[in-house]
This record gives C-alpha cells, sequence and structure tokens, in this order.
C-alpha cells in the first residue's frame, strides 16, 4: 500500500484532521495570517483618519472572525439580517446596526432583542416605516434607537442629503417620540469602480453627503448623534473624513477577486480560498475536473464586468500560489472546470501529470461573501499548516 | 391601533406562524400541490417510459419533499455529495447512486457509509480512480459498486461510449475485484437548449450514447447491469428509452425560470418560490426595494443568455400571479431591486400605493438547485394556506 493510500486508510480510524492535505473538498479555507493583516491594516487606517471602526459581519458571519476585529480596536458591528443581530448578541456583543431598512414585521424580533439588552440601532428610509415604528414603539410602549439612510451615490436605497424628505421622516420619528440617532450611508456603487482618482472622489461624496443630511437634521433641532459611512473600497480611498463618526466596511476583511480588481488589495491579501481535488480529465480539451463546483464557489460572477474576469475563481496551488495559464471556466453544482493553456499541458499524459487525480488545490473567491454562504464552518488554516473550524451561520 | 399592526403585536406573544402574511422574510415557499403535480407528471412519464426513476436530490436536500417523491414511485435517489446520501439514508434511504466522480480522498467516509447499510453506488471515469478504488478496497478488505461516467454530450466529465479508455477502465475495476455495476450520463448541455426537436435530439443521443457503452463493456465479458441515464429536459424530450434501465432528473420536482425558457414547462408550475417584503422605494427611478437581494435569490444568473432574462427572479403577488411591467433587475446582499415600467407608476405615490411598505411578494427563481441552497429550511404551503418548516441541509 502507497504512502497516499495509507493515510487515507489510517484516516478511517482519525477523524482529528488537522492540514490542509487531511481536509475532505470542498472546504473554506481562512488564511489567518493574512486575516489578521487586513484587519489589522484597516483599524491602523481608520485610527489614523480618527474614526470608530464599526465592521460590517455580513462578509464572515463568523464569531470567531468578529472577535478578532474587536480585539484589533473595532467598537460594536454592522449586521445585515436580525439573525445576525442575534448571534453575535448571544456572542457577547451588544452595539449593533442593523444596516437594511426596516419592514414593519420584523419590529417585535428586533425589539425582542432591544429587550434582553442588545444596544439595537435599526435604520428607517422613509415615511411609511417610520410611522410604523412610532406606531410600534407606542403600542409596545417602548421604542428604538432609529438612523436614517443616506444616499450619497444612488445605487440602492436611502434619502438624498437634499431631499426634504429627510426632515419629513426625522420629524415623524421625534414626534413619536423615537431617537434619531445618527445618519448612515454605503457608496456601494465604489465596487464598480478601479481608477483611485473616481475611488477618492466618491470617498468625498460618501462623506460628504451624509455630513450634509447630519447637518440639515441638526438645524432642523434633530439631535442625529452620528455619522456612519462606509464601504470597503471608498475606505480606503478616503483623504480625510470630517464630520465622519465610524466607518463600515466588510469584504476588506477577507478580500476577494472583485476587491482585487477595484485595486484595494493584491490576490496575495484573499484570506478566503476553497479547498478542492481534482476528480478526472477531459484531457482532449484541456480541462481539469475539479469537485468544487458552483456549490462551492457560489454563482457570484462579480469580476465578469472588471477589467479582468477570472471565472469562477483563481486558481492556485494548495501553498497559495496562483496557477499560471489555467482559468476556471464552467461551474456545475458540484463540478468546475479548470481550463489549462495549450502551452501548459499539449498531452492527456501531461496534463494528468500536472493536475493527478486526487490533486489538492485552493481557488480564491470572486466574492467572499457569497462564497462564505455557502459553508457551514471554515477551516482556519494557521502558520504551522495546522486547521480549526470557525462555525459560521446560515439563514434569516 | 390597525389591524396590521395588533396582528404583528400579537406575534410577539405567538410563534406559531401558520400562513404567509406572518412568515417573517425572506422566505423559501414550497408551493406543495405544484411540487406534487410535478412530481406525478414527471413519475407517469417514466412509468409510460417504461424505465425505474431516481430522483436527484440535490436539487431539495429535503427529506419530505424526496418522500414524496418515492411515495410516487421513484426508486432509489441520486446524490451530490456524501453529505446528502448520509443523510439521506439517515432517513431511511438505502438505494443510493453518488453521482460525482469520486475523489481518492472521499473513498473512507463512502465505505463508512455502506458499512452501515447503505447500499451506495459510486461512480469513475478515469484509471487513476478506478486504481485507487481497486487499491482501497483491497487495503479494507471490502468493495464497492462501481458505475462508469459516460459523456454523451461534451458538458462536462465522463468517458465517450467509443472511447478504449471505458474498457481499459472497466478492466481495471474487473480485475481488481470491483463490480462494474451500471454506466451512467448526463446530457447537461439540454440546459442551453430551448427548440424541441433539438432537446429531443439530445435525448436520443443522450440514451444511444449510453446503451453504446454498455454494450461495449458487455461485449468485453463486463456485466454491467445498469444504464443510468437523464437530465430534466431530456427526461421531457425522450420519444423512447430502448436499453435504458433508469432515469435521473432533479430540477423537474420544482422546476425554474431556467426551465421555463428551455421549454419544459411554464411558470405556473413552478413550486419555489421566494417570499419577501416591500422596504422602501426609489420612486423617481420607478425602484421598489424589496427585502429579497442575492442571499435570497442566490446569485444565479441562469437566464441571463436564455431567451428571456428574468434578471434575479419574476416578481409575484402574494398568490403566485406574475406581476406585469416588474423586473429584479438589481440584488446586493440584502437588497432587491425591482423596477417597475413608467406606465404602472407614474408618480411617487403611486408606486407606493400600489407597493406599500411591508407589502409581501413572492419571487420565482432563476435556478432552484441554487437558490434553495441559501435556506436551512422551506416552508412548504398548502392549499388551505397554512405552511408547515421542511428542514433541508447544507454544506459537504
Amino acid at each position: 500500500m502507497g504512502e497516499p493510500l495509507r493515510r487515507i486508510v489510517l484516516n478511517m480510524q482519525h477523524e482529528d484532521i488537522m492540514n490542509l492535505e487531511q481536509l475532505d473538498t470542498p472546504a473554506a479555507i481562512v488564511d489567518i495570517a493574512r486575516m489578521q493583516r487586513n484587519i489589522d491594516a484597516m483599524q491602523a487606517r481608520m485610527n489614523a483618519l480618527g474614526v470608530k471602526f464599526r465592521p460590517h459581519v455580513k462578509t464572515t458571519k463568523c464569531v470567531d472572525v468578529v472577535r478578532a476585529q474587536i480585539a484589533a480596536g473595532a467598537q460594536g458591528i454592522t449586521v445585515s439580517t436580525l439573525k445576525e443581530a442575534e448571534e453575535f448578541f448571544a456572542a457577547g456583543i451588544t452595539d449593533i446596526l442593523y444596516a437594511v431598512g426596516i419592514a414593519p414585521a420584523k419590529l417585535p424580533r428586533a425589539m425582542a432583542l432591544k429587550r434582553r439588552g442588545c444596544d439595537l440601532k435599526i435604520i428607517a428610509d422613509n415615511a411609511a416605516a417610520a410611522s410604523a415604528i412610532v406606531e410600534f414603539c407606542k403600542a409596545a410602549n417602548d421604542t428604538f434607537e432609529v438612523w436614517l439612510e443616506v444616499d450619497t451615490d444612488g445605487h440602492r436605497s436611502g434619502i438624498a442629503p437634499d431631499d426634504e424628505a429627510l426632515l419629513t421622516i426625522g420629524r415623524i420619528l421625534r414626534e413619536g417620540g423615537v431617537e434619531v440617532g445618527g445618519v448612515m450611508t454605503h457608496a456601494g456603487s465604489s465596487y464598480e469602480l478601479s481608477d483611485p482618482e473616481a475611488l477618492t472622489a466618491l470617498a468625498e461624496q460618501e462623506r460628504a453627503g451624509c455630513v450634509r443630511a447630519a447637518e440639515r437634521l441638526r438645524a432642523a433641532g434633530i439631535a442625529c448623534r452620528t455619522v456612519s459611512i462606509g464601504s470597503t473600497p471608498t475606505a480606503f480611498a478616503a483623504k480625510h473624513l470630517e464630520g465622519v463618526d465610524e466607518v463600515r466596511a466588510g469584504a476588506y476583511v477577507f478580500f476577494d477577486l472583485v476587491m482585487a480588481n477595484v485595486g484595494v488589495c493584491d490576490s496575495g491579501d484573499i484570506a478566503l480560498s476553497v479547498l478542492t481535488s481534482v476528480i478526472g480529465h477531459q484531457a482532449e480539451k484541456g480541462w481539469v475536473i475539479i469537485d468544487a463546483g458552483w456549490m462551492a464557489m457560489s454563482r457570484d460572477r462579480g469580476t465578469s464586468k472588471q477589467t479582468r474576469d477570472y471565472g469562477y475563481g483563481l486558481a492556485c496551488a494548495l501553498d497559495g500560489t496562483p496557477l499560471a495559464g489555467c482559468a476556471l471556466i464552467g461551474a456545475n453544482q458540484e463540478h468546475g472546470i479548470l481550463a489549462v493553456e495549450r502551452e501548459n499541458a499539449t498531452s492527456i499524459d501531461e496534463l494528468a501529470k500536472r493536475f493527478p487525480v486526487g490533486m489538492k488545490l485552493r481557488i480564491l473567491p470572486n466574492h467572499a461573501c457569497a462564497t462564505g454562504a455557502q459553508y457551514p464552518e471554515y477551516h482556519a488554516l494557521d502558520r504551522d499548516g495546522s486547521t480549526v473550524v470557525w462555525r459560521r451561520f446560515h439563514g434569516w
């Protein structure tokens, strides 16, 4: 029995899987050293800019990651669902901004969390939601801290900084006895840019628009303590953050190929990868078949409209080095098709020799938030090559 | 306190959520009547064609759905991961085909399942995997039933029916004491078609190629009892299935917009939908913001290259009726952008009147397999409007 087989048979008895060679595939691998470097770099930047940092935890949905962010200096978290708020509150985090406009039917669930001691802030960008919050608070004989969502780049939701609705909504809340605790914006259109000057301009537009909204509210007698802005690209592009209290960003913690195309990281900064095994070949086509399909990578094709299209991800050797001349051109549910350029594999034998069945590879994802969501857990890879399981949660 | 608010407050005390109006959003809804109709239609067709039916359960990963398929006459199941095999074996299903080429490192886990009594069939399409199976079985002093994967349309993996490798691999297994129990193929390129004649031609190509592979193996003295073929489109397009023992299909159970574009269902047959709430508007753009983003719909844009591009899904009223003049044009993680044509909403007031904050909608998905995977559970909707939770599992 050869050495690889001996290891496989031994593994039947010992399930303490420890290194990448021993992990079952596909698996989501977090490079702890890269992640920590990303966390430290963002926190240092925020400290230098003189603002608090409130990471968006929707990227990872993982308590182990968020603890590292808080240990580095983050103050509070941003969530995209009440499930995230509940899970992170259960893990001991109390200062939570739920940064998606509240649907009135979610108010009871939000209130239940607040009553358990969570300092939960909710957001609104329209009069109907503000009225529902007021009415709900009266009925419940309790209150919420509400932040108003400001639209600084037109990409999604929010109220334009100079829109009369901003004051109308602020007044509905104040007159209903509900505190307007702040304004928040997210310049998500930054994901579509790659030019440093355009990014800096958008960062300034995001800052100035949100500060302007706060000033208008304050001039109308609505306190609005906090100005909260951010996206990973604008957080890196901002020259100054005058008038801003805190920045939010999520993707920076792992980065991904979309962010590499935007220009805020290199592929060597990407902390999330998918571990996969070669399961076959279609040698005459130059294809290596791997067990990472779209279920393992997600269907996110965010790089398809950027300067470099990575297909379903960037294939790397087990040590994380990108493989030249390879492209993950296709994905079925549990099959990935890795196309190898002809000059790198001119014959069936050469392809199978370079990528033998059972060989493990790592694939960097287009979009870390989407790829992570496909997994119940990460395997966090330490410098010594050992891994430990970090649970992540799923659903709403 | 108005009636909607009264219901919300009442729900704080009573968590026995029962109908669509009361469910939290986003949620994955299965229309039981449509699902049962789809199951019955496919089973009737397979019975008429004189073949067994082995549904692919990767679409749903849900024991409740699979029990309905088996109750209708399905014989055994197809899985895409060992996790599916383990979960469905735990639910009492023993006849399981694991229809992704085995990575040698997965053999111990597969063997553990077999030793617990599962009639697990594994597949291979290359000599390296066949040799690893043989060596593993010798070391483990046990055996597997192996089926050979045949490539009948060039879309992914498998051995071409006339490739010499077919017999080479068959002989490696037989001479190593491992039974070649069958041949299997999947004409997945059928998803790219929409012309009925082309579909029928591909179905015949799939049938004939797989039967040819079996005949070659049998002529070489390799028993190869079972000929297994199938995809949802070819299962509907086949005129006869001479020489075939069983058909596999997955998507048919829920159908989706990709299948509607292929032409094998109508939108009224689609049994999976995403329940969502309106959370805001950008009225001057004609946008309704909903709480179903790509996390709720998946990033699958499978209809983008088909005759009709549905964006991130087809918006319907709560009763399932498609909404004219609306398109889900954008999706962030927890935000969807539903664009409403101007003639349907000429003013801010009209848009908010037609789609008030808190209104619930249902979105039909591009790809049921991808959308379902975003959820820990389905809410199965009965004819009386009540729902029950059907768990689905996640990960590998």
